[in-house]
């Protein structure tokens, strides 16, 4: 029995053994297929009910879509996969429960809001690392019309949206994590602690995130011994405009420029100009299908030789915000690299 | 690096290292208070809101209480505590989110129904038996109000239940887990898959329940090659009396009979001829409190040398209740064992 431990820092862990992403999908919604990276999607449905009588269990259908497609591409049946560590937006995670129950694979369900991709590769990486399992699956969603129901008014009220508002990401992005090896490798994480600035306007999301995003970030740093620059990029999940620019400015007074590197998922997946998407993307599923669509490809040819992907969550419900309740934030962060398959 | 794997059978996990249970705590209500386990619980108050405002509120002091308790009774400060595994019932975690971020540890937000529990204490499990941590908690919670609430109609509305239906505990129970030696051990764990037999009655928790605490028994003993009498005690988290039934001829037709060694916490919580509480206590603190208060004092002195503990939950919120679809079910096991703390 080893006795060696691989907590590292304060906040960040490495693993016992190498943990592989070797497969991954997303799916999206006709808005996120119109968007910049519409052409790297592998599925984009021009019906945002996926055939689905309810909002609810169209979210459903794009994670059981997006984890048959993860599956196929890396040949790997579901009795081949050992535990889901999955989660999404709704109360009681719902789009998550009857979306994978026909998998019949254990389930550990999450909820990190749009953290959750980073809380769950992280976990899935945390499991395999440690010879828990050979394969394991990470996945999450949003909608755009379920949450917005969720969290705002259904679509039918028409309401406006201030600038600052973020678009919620109508997608869902699976990831198979093994201990086989692949063309990508996760080399540690970093756990989020729950930041709460004070900001209590739920219209604006990017706010409430980035104090998390900067603190995490920065303990990152720290705990690992590097510099921005020692990352091709830092990805953050869905701070948008608003966000993005709170976040560097976090970091400048803590001494450290991330600006050369800096990416925000939110900002990629919408032309804001074009598309009327305010400050841009959100929701779970909008970093994870940026991660499968736009970074994986780039990190799995060796053009990205590493990357901080770091999805932001803003932990509020309606009724928390009802009661006058602040937003207070959490961001969870994952190192991946490229590796060589063939050694 | 050891190359060894720590999966056995279909479902079920064993550890690298020793994982040790080594402090817990119980906060609860009034109504618990006064039930069968009431001298046991480490605080009872007699004001349900506990001095908050709201009763959301309420459970976010729930837990930060029960938190408080564990850490103290273990001298064990939150900066010794390396990561929070914490869920609750509540619409995106909202009881766990305002109730730990005052403690500011590395939180990974679960969302399991009432088997969050269970859940919570296997990844908590899996982290300190992978090296990953020295220490961290477990913890849960769930309060009748905010849960009647969020699931069913408002104190004020005073509709009437079915005597099939379960009476939400509102109570807390936190876990710290370490790789220090100390009177209870953590051996295992098996984690269930969503099944789904076709109930609809969200009045009837312990039947929609019942089908998967049934799978996971029979795939744990096949698992680990055991019978239930190699248990002193199987323990279901909140099948309640309708539910308890289901479970037992379910697995006499697997040829597995549990009759002799069976409990549910939500029988043992309340006497429900004098407290009215049909067919018995249901919520994640049901299960979380009677582990901490009456299950773990037994494992320390010994006079129960193994449980095997199984948090159910029902996954389900009123939006896919009134949407018409199903309740399933999941149970996550723990096996929970004595140990010499002084060998």
């Amino acid at each position: 029995m080893s006795k060696e431990c691989y907590y590292i820092g304060e906040q960040s862990l490495i693993f016992p053994r190498d943990v592989y992403l070797i497969s991954s999908a997303s799916v999206v919604g006709k808005k996120e297929g119109e968007g910049p990276l519409g052409s790297a999607f592998d599925m984009i449905c021009d019906d945002d009910k996926f055939g689905e009588d309810t909002w609810e269990q169209a979210e459903s259908t794009l994670q059981k879509e997006a984890l048959a497609l993860a599956m196929g591409k890396a040949d790997i049946k579901p009795e081949n996969i050992r535990y889901l560590f999955a989660g999404d937006l709704l109360g009681q995670n719902i789009a998550t429960s009857f979306g994978l129950m026909d998998y019949e694979i254990p389930l550990f369900g999450l909820y990190g809001a749009c953290s959750t991709a980073g809380e769950s590769l992280s976990l899935a990486a945390m499991c395999v690392g440690a010879g828990y399992a050979k394969t394991v699956a990470a996945l999450t969603s949003s909608h755009f019309a379920s949450a917005e129901k969720q969290f705002r008014y259904p679509l039918e009220y028409a309401n406006q949206r201030p600038v600052s508002a973020t678009w919620t990401v109508t997608g869902s992005g699976a990831f198979l994590l093994s201990a086989k090896r692949g063309n990508v490798r996760i080399t540690g994480v970093t756990t989020g602690k729950i930041v709460d600035m004070g900001i209590k306007d739920s219209m604006n999301m990017g706010a409430a995130m980035a104090p998390a995003a900067a603190d995490l970030i920065a303990q990152h740093l720290e705990d690992f011994g590097r510099t921005p620059l020692d990352y091709d990029k830092i990805v953050t999940g869905d701070l948008g405009y608003v966000g993005q620019e709170i976040l560097i400015n976090l970091l400048k007074r803590k001494k450290t420029d991330i600006s050369k590197v800096h990416e925000d998922c939110g900002i990629l997946i919408y032309d804001k100009d074009k598309q009327g998407t305010g400050s841009g993307g959100s929701g779970c599923g909008c970093s994870a299908v940026t991660l499968s669509a736009h970074y994986l490809p780039k990190l799995e040819d060796g053009s990205f030789k590493r990357i901080l992907f770091i999805p932001t969550g803003a932990l509020l419900s309606t009724v928390s915000f009802n009661e006058g309740q602040n937003v207070p934030g959490i961001a969870h962060a994952v190192v991946l690299e490229h590796a060589d398959k063939e050694v």
